[in-house]
């Protein structure tokens, strides 16, 4: 007999169906009767089970045969499966008592849930994050393909000091001191010059402090550029319109996922763009006087407030960036010490940086000097540059903080499967 | 006045319009006129320039307002743009002489191609390659995704011994040793237990030996692994369609891009699967005795060139492979020494290994020991066992390769975009 999956049952009412799945819960109803909820790739439905001998723990691996029944009663579809305990089949047993629970009532610790990841995972509330993760990553990816970004796959074996040193983590390279890459920035200019338009989903390493709530040793990186910019404003557009593509998406298909966290799908309008020296006076009038320059965790959660009540938008670019506070390569603006680049900040926390880069290979080399490197060891780096570069920009977003932030997560290490932070390494 | 882009000239015949490229070539036609081909994301096209006064020089970066007219004769699409070259306005200068060629004419060394990697890559020939390995990815994505399965992007970072050591970069995680991942292999399973059916693209490390013809110590792994198997015949057949997909999406999408590289696309039909013995018999029936257990090199190259014989098949299934030369999670067959996994081999390569995996809890446990190794140090793998499994299996493919044997590249090397090889660092 064929396997049907959940999601078929509807097509089969009255026939008999073979189904197979993880046991999520079982219910003895009487002596004569248990309810057995089933779970498989396409969802979960309920088997009423007949003569009963014994109880069959969560998480068993079961092969059902049984037939389909419209039960109105029923929240899986207004499905059941009607089966005899003797047509049940145990594929894999799990143990009668879990070491944690999977169900959703339960109160467990993050380091707990990752001491049972293999378990916790199996959970709806942790797989609902990492399926949504799965279709944000997928949606950017289709919202550049459709925009005609060609996607690259560069290397995350980088030499030393290529962007300015900075916390990176050292690789043994066949005895050779090598990094990981902080960025795929360099690449993606590079192929600037290749594709005009250019995307990269890839890992992203940075040996930062141990700001877990913030900060992942591993992360996500959505990355793109593309040439023939007229400002930095055509690089916000873009993001904006991904970003209203990707959840145009979730929307329509994970909303039930989505739902179980208790948040609304947003709905982008059109994202404020206020300049760095405009939120910090907005800052200051609110919440009194600001030291230093860039913005601070604090900040950024004082910055969405004031837009939030403003206009009731969650996202807010925060333009024309201090110079200072940015890489050599990013293009300086006419207004004295500012940059053509900018923030985006999502309920609190900055998800994206971007702008535009310096193109002119004379401006680079000068650039790179002003920032103490010396250009003789960017001269890979440099040959875009030297053979021809169109004005260009881009942005690098962090796919787990985009997570966290729209189910309300404590921490980006909770959109992470396996999270790399200073203090955790499981 | 907006851009246009190339591929959008056509609609335009009469306009006029303006169009941003890169210099491909430039062509002095007497005195009065000169022909420059420009190319950008969407294609290229033919300018025909009145009254230069000046050469441009190739990838020098211009904007150029003309009028699209229609030209038999000309191999873009029928088209041209002609222009005053007044109205040609030069964006972005490059050097009057190149240090490499980057028309496809030239005869130039790998080693010289990578020195000069931001160039060369604008070559048709190269930028083909990697449009060429972005739509395979894709479109191996898109066919896993139809199929139910889930994406997954699990950690490149990994404690030591986890697969039994083996050639593996050491990585310095704030003080302590770690590894780069070798393969996704005990994620996918633990995944198999949370979605079922789960594929990841991501990078993999091998510190292996200098063989760049076929060794890279960083390629992009294409890996799936799938739940509720009956046996490790659906695996195949998974990958089997998978390719089939792949190879008719790049017949639909980069046919031209594929032609420049004067190969067809391969027609998969049923690829033919053989068990390792038959394979030996027919290697040692043609080529004489064989030594030792496994595949070699030139062992692939010979069971493809028998089977291209046989039924004209450029694939070929080797099952069966000797267990002891697999992991200690292979599944074994009824016969002795043998195990329910196989390896795909394209035109002399092998560019897959897979089969089923151990499920149950305690043989896996057995195996682990029979293997040489400590159960204790694996009990995070373990748990997905011990809390029930289905049984699975999987495969991982290796992009760089596919690419590589589909273009008959001389190295996998060309197949990679910045190449890590043990004797290259670039």
């Amino acid at each position: 007999m064929k396997r049907t999956t959940i999601k078929e049952l509807h097509q089969k009412i009255g026939e008999e169906v073979m189904i197979k799945g993880w046991v999520e819960s079982y219910r003895r109803l009487g002596a004569k009767m248990a309810f057995i909820i089933l779970r498989e790739r396409t969802g979960q439905t309920q088997i009423i089970c007949h003569n009963p001998s014994e109880t069959l723990s969560k998480q068993t691996v079961i092969e059902v045969v049984g037939t389909v029944k419209e039960e109105k009663q029923s929240k899986y579809n207004g499905i059941e499966v009607a089966a005899s305990y003797n047509n049940i089949k145990v594929i894999s047993k799990a143990p009668e008592e879990l070491p944690v629970g999977t169900s959703n009532k339960t109160e467990t610790t993050f380091t707990t849930e990752l001491n049972y990841n293999a378990l916790t995972l199996r959970s709806e509330r942790r797989s609902n994050i990492f399926k949504i993760e799965a279709e944000v990553i997928n949606a950017f990816r289709e919202f550049m393909r459709y925009n005609e970004f060609t996607e690259i796959h560069s290397t995350k074996l980088v030499k030393e000091g290529l962007e300015g040193g900075g916390e990176m983590f050292e690789v043994n390279y066949f005895g050779e001191k090598s990094y990981l890459s902080q960025s795929p920035q360099f690449y993606k200019q590079m192929m600037v010059g290749v594709y005009e338009r250019v995307f990269e989903v890839g890992k992203v390493y940075r040996a930062e402090g141990s700001n877990s709530n913030r900060h992942l040793s591993e992360y996500i990186g959505l990355d793109m550029e593309m040439g023939f910019i007229n400002s930095v404003e055509e690089i916000m557009e873009m993001e904006e319109n991904m970003l209203k593509y990707v959840f145009g998406v979730l929307a329509s298909k994970l909303r039930r996922e989505i739902e179980y966290f208790g948040v609304n799908i947003p709905h982008i309008g059109n994202i404020p763009r206020i300049t760095y020296t405009e939120a910090i006076e907005m800052i200051e009038q609110k919440y009194g006087n600001v030291e230093g320059e860039g913005f601070n965790n604090e900040m950024e959660i004082q910055i969405s407030e004031i837009i939030k009540e403003k206009c009731g938008e969650e996202f807010v670019f925060i333009t024309k960036y201090p110079l200072s506070k940015r890489p050599f390569y990013t293009m300086p603006s006419e207004e004295e010490g500012c940059s053509e680049s900018f923030e985006l900040i999502y309920k609190g926390m900055e998800i994206t940086t971007g702008g535009q880069r310096i193109h002119n290979y004379e401006q680079l080399v000068e650039s790179l000097k002003t920032n103490g490197f010396n250009p003789k060891e960017y001269e890979k780096y440099l040959m875009s540059f030297k053979y021809g570069m169109p004005p260009h920009g881009g942005c690098g977003i962090g796919t787990e903080r985009i997570v966290k932030q729209l189910l309300n997560l404590n921490t980006v290490e909770q959109a992470s499967l396996v999270p790399r932070t200073k203090s955790r390494f499981v």
